[in-house]
C-alpha cells in the first residue's frame, strides 16, 4: 500500500471541490444570502487539499489496489467537506442529518432528510443538485478530464469508480476517454437546460432539475418534487432522465457516425424494451385497477416514475402509495434492474441482467449436453470467463447487502414497507421508495443509526461494493 | 430427446407411488374412515404406469438431457395423481386447491390451504404427511435405492433431483449411494418416532410430526401445529428438524468412522454457526423488546422457529406475526440462507453462500492485485471454476424467479408483507410467511392464478430451477 499516491489523489479531489463551491456560492450572492456556508468549507478543503499535495507519491504506485482504496477514501473525504454548508446554514444541524444529505447528493441518490426544502436557502438547494452533477458522471473521472496523470494511474482509478461490469475505453487514453464522456455530459446538461428554459421553466429550477437529470440524482427544488411543472415540462424531464440513463457509449458511437454499432447495442435495446414493457402495463394497469379516468395522464404518470426509478433518479409527480400493488411491485422491479452500465445511473445494472440471462441460458445448455462447450457473446464478442464469474458473485453480494442492510434497519420496527424499500431505494440509488419512504415522504423519521446505515449502502451501490469493502479488509492495509 | 426411456421412468415413479397409498389406507382402515380416497388413485396410478412401461427404452438412451426431463415431469405426474385423495375425500374439491395442497406436501413445503385440518380425516392427513417423507430425499432417489438401473442413467436422475450445488457419490456407485442415504433417512425417521411415543405424544401424531420433520416439510395435524405439544416433545422437534436439515455426508462420515472429516465439513460448521447467532439474537430480542417475561420461553420459542425457518420445514408453535421487527427479520434472512446441500431441506443452501463468499473474497484479492491467480477451497479441495459460475448464474435466476412471482402475486393486491413473504416461503419450501400466511395462518385466501404460480415456485424451488425451466426450452424438445 502506497499511502502518498493516495494522499495526493484525495488532496486533488478536495481541491477540486474547493473550486466547486464557487458555483453555489455565486448563486448565493445573487440571492444575497450569506456565502458563509461556501467559503468556509472552500477554504478548508483548500487548505486540507494542498497540504496533502505537498510530498508527491511516484505516480507508478498507483496500481489496482491504491486506485480502489483512493477511489472509497475520496468520495468519503468530499463528502465529509461538503456536508459543510447544510450544518453552517442551520438547514441540518444534526451531523448525521447533514452526512445523509450529502452522500445521497454525490452518489445522486436523492434520498433526503429535509422536511420542507423550499425553506432552505437557495444557494444550499444549489449544491445540493450540484452534487448530483458533480457525482453523476464520477469526480475522479472529471479529475482525469482536467488534470494530467502520468502512468496506468488514470485507468485504475476510472476502472474503481465506473459503474457496471466492462470498463470499456471510447479511446485508447484514459484521459481523453474521460474528456470525451465529460463532453457529452455536459453538451446534453446545457440542452436540457437550455430546452427547459424555452418552455418556461424559472432559471434556478431549470438548472437544479437539469443538474438531478444530468446525474439521475433527484433531489427537487419543491416540496412537490416535479408534480408542478407543466405536462410539457414533464415530459422533457422524462426525456432527459432516459437518455442519461443510457450507456454514454451510445452517444459516442453516434458522434463518429456509426449508426449500426450504435442502435445495436444489446444493452441499449434491452433498456428501451424494459421501459416500454413496463410502462404499458403500468398505464393499463393505472386505468383498470387505478382508477384513472384520464388516459394521457395515466401514460404520464407511469412514463414519468418508470423513468424516473429505473434510471434511478428518484423525481416525482405523483404519490405512488396511491398506486394499484401490481404497478407498485412493477416500480420495485425496476429499482432492482437500474439503469446501464457506463451511464450516470446506479442500480445492479442492464448491463448484468443481460450478462447473467445469457450465463444461465449457456448452463442450461450445458447441463442438457454436458460435452459441448459455450461461450457467452455479447454485442458479437466474447465475453471473459472471469467477466462472467465476477458478476455471479457481484448478484451474490450485492443480495446479501441488501439483506443484512434491511435486517440493522428492522431494528427501527417500521412497516416492512418502509424498512424494505428505503435500503433497496438507497442501496441502488434511486431516493424514494414506498410507504414512509414513498414519493411523498422523506427519510427524516429514521434514527442516526438507520441513516448512517443508509448512508453507508449509498456510498456502496454507487461504488459498486468493492472500493468501500476493500478498507475493511485487513489484507489492503498491508505494507506490500 | 428419447420419450420412451422418459416415459419408462415415469411409469416406474407411478408404480412405487401405487404402492405407496398403501400406507394411508391401512390408517384409513384404522381409524374406519372411507378407503376410497386411495383405492382409486392406486388403481390410476397402477394402470397408467404399466402402460407407460409396456415398451420398453434403451437405457443408454438416459443422459443428461432425458435425466432433466424425466425428473420434472415424473414430479408433476406424481402429483397430478397425488391430489385425487383430497379431491375424492371431499377436503378439497377445488382442483387449484388440491393440487397446491399435493405440490407442497411433495416439494416438502408445508404451505396449506385447509383452514382446519382436525376436520379432515385421518387418512388423508397420513397421506399429506408421507408425501413430505417421500418428496424429502426425492421419489427417484428412492427408486435408485429399490430397482435395478443399467448404464449411467441414476447418476443423471440423481443429479437432476438431488439438493445443491455438489452432487458427491458417498459411494462409487449412483444404486449404492441411494441405498445409504435411504438408510440413514429411515433409521433417523424412526429414532424421532420411537422418542416422542416415549414422550407420550399420541402414535397417530408422532408418525406425522416425524414425517414433516424428516422431509423439513412442515405440515401439522393439528390447527395450532405444535403449539399444544409439552415442552420436552416441542424440544424433540427442534432437534429432529436441524438433524434432518444437515447435510447427509455427514452422518456418512459417522458411519464409517471417520470423526475428523465429518466435524471438519465447512458447510455443516456454517449451518450450526449461523443456527447458535441466530437463536441467541431472537432470544435476547423476544426479551427486551418483544416483552418475553420467561427467557426459557424465549429461547425454546426462538430455537424452534430458527430451526423450522432455516431448515425450511415450517412447524410453528408461536404467533410470529407478534414478534418484534428485527426477529421477524432474522426469519427472513432465514428464508433466504435454507438448510445444507444434500439435506432434505430446501432454500438457497449453505453450501452456495459459502461457495458464494469465498468466491468474493477471491474476488477483491484479484481486483487488488490482477496478476495472481487464486483457487476457491472447499473442506481443503479446489472447486472447479464451473461449479463457481453456474452457482453465481444460478444466484441470479434464483432473485429473478422471485421477483417476478412477486409481481404476478401482487396482482391480487394484498399487502406487501402477505405478497412477498408468500413467495419467498413457496419457493424456498418453507411453508408459513409473514402477515396473511403467517403461522397462525394459511394460503386460502389467494386466487386460483395465485395458486398455480406459487405451486410452481414450489415445484421450481424444490427441484432447483433447471429441471422445471428445461420443460420450457424449444431445444429441450428437438429430437436430437
Amino acid at each position: 500500500m502506497n499511502f502518498l499516491v493516495i494522499g495526493n489523489i484525495i488532496g486533488s479531489a478536495l481541491c477540486l471541490e474547493a473550486a466547486l463551491f464557487a458555483i453555489p456560492l455565486v448563486c448565493a450572492l445573487c440571492y444575497r444570502e450569506s456565502i458563509m456556508p461556501f467559503v468556509l468549507p472552500a477554504v478548508i478543503a483548500a487548505v486540507a487539499g494542498s497540504l496533502m499535495r505537498v510530498k508527491k507519491g511516484e505516480p507508478g504506485d498507483m496500481r489496482s489496489k491504491e486506485g480502489f482504496v483512493s477511489t472509497g477514501m475520496t468520495w468519503i473525504a468530499l463528502s465529509l467537506v461538503g456536508m459543510l454548508p447544510f450544518i453552517i446554514s442551520g438547514t441540518l444541524p444534526n451531523v448525521c442529518d447533514a452526512l445523509f444529505e450529502t452522500i445521497s447528493g454525490f452518489t445522486t441518490t436523492g434520498s433526503s432528510v429535509i422536511k420542507s426544502v423550499e425553506d432552505v436557502p437557495k444557494g444550499v438547494l444549489m449544491w445540493r443538485s450540484f452534487m448530483h452533477w458533480i457525482g453523476g458522471m464520477g469526480i475522479l473521472v472529471f479529475m482525469s478530464a482536467i488534470m494530467r496523470f502520468t502512468g496506468g494511474s488514470q485507468m485504475n482509478l476510472m476502472k474503481a469508480e465506473s459503474p457496471g461490469p466492462v470498463i470499456s475505453k471510447l479511446v485508447p487514453k484514459a484521459g481523453e476517454t474521460a474528456r470525451v464522456q465529460y463532453g457529452i455530459y455536459t453538451f446534453m446538461t446545457v440542452l436540457t437546460t437550455s430546452i427547459l428554459l424555452i418552455l418556461k421553466m424559472p432559471l434556478f429550477d431549470a438548472i437544479c432539475i437539469t443538474f438531478g437529470a444530468a446525474g439521475t440524482g433527484g433531489f427537487g427544488v419543491l416540496n412537490s418534487s416535479c408534480a408542478a411543472y407543466t405536462p410539457a415540462q414533464q415530459v422533457v424531464i422524462i426525456v432527459a432522465m432516459i437518455a442519461f440513463g443510457m450507456n454514454f457509449t451510445f452517444y459516442f458511437l453516434l458522434l463518429v457516425r456509426n449508426w449500426k454499432a450504435a442502435f445495436g447495442m444489446e444493452e441499449i435495446r434491452l433498456y428501451l424494451l424494459i421501459i416500454v414493457i413496463c410502462i404499458t402495463t403500468i398505464t393499463i394497469n393505472l386505468i383498470h385497477q387505478g382508477g384513472f379516468t384520464s388516459p394521457t395522464w395515466a401514460l404520464r404518470d407511469a412514463a414519468f416514475h418508470v423513468g424516473s426509478i429505473m434510471t434511478t433518479t428518484g423525481y416525482a409527480i405523483d404519490d405512488v402509495n396511491q398506486w394499484p400493488r401490481l404497478s407498485q411491485g412493477i416500480l420495485v422491479f425496476l429499482m432492482f434492474c437500474g439503469a446501464c452500465a457506463g451511464s450516470t445511473g446506479g442500480g445492479f445494472k442492464i448491463s448484468r441482467i443481460l450478462l447473467m440471462a445469457r450465463g444461465f441460458n449457456r448452463d442450461m445448455a450445458t447441463h442438457l449436453r454436458p460435452d459441448i462447450v459455450k461461450k457467452v457473446h455479447i454485442d458479437g464478442k466474447v465475453v471473459e470467463e472471469s467477466v462472467m464469474r465476477s458478476t455471479g458473485t457481484y448478484t451474490f453480494v450485492y443480495m446479501a447487502v441488501t439483506i443484512i442492510s434491511v435486517l440493522l434497519i428492522s431494528i427501527e420496527g417500521k412497516d416492512w414497507e418502509t424498512t424494505f424499500t428505503s435500503v433497496v431505494a438507497t442501496f441502488n440509488n434511486i431516493g424514494p421508495g414506498l410507504g414512509e419512504v414513498g414519493t411523498v415522504g422523506n427519510y427524516a423519521g429514521f434514527s442516526n443509526f438507520s441513516k448512517l446505515i443508509l448512508s453507508a449502502d449509498m456510498l456502496i451501490g454507487r461504488l459498486e461494493i468493492f472500493p468501500i469493502l476493500v478498507l475493511f479488509r485487513r489484507s489492503t492495509w498491508k505494507k506490500f
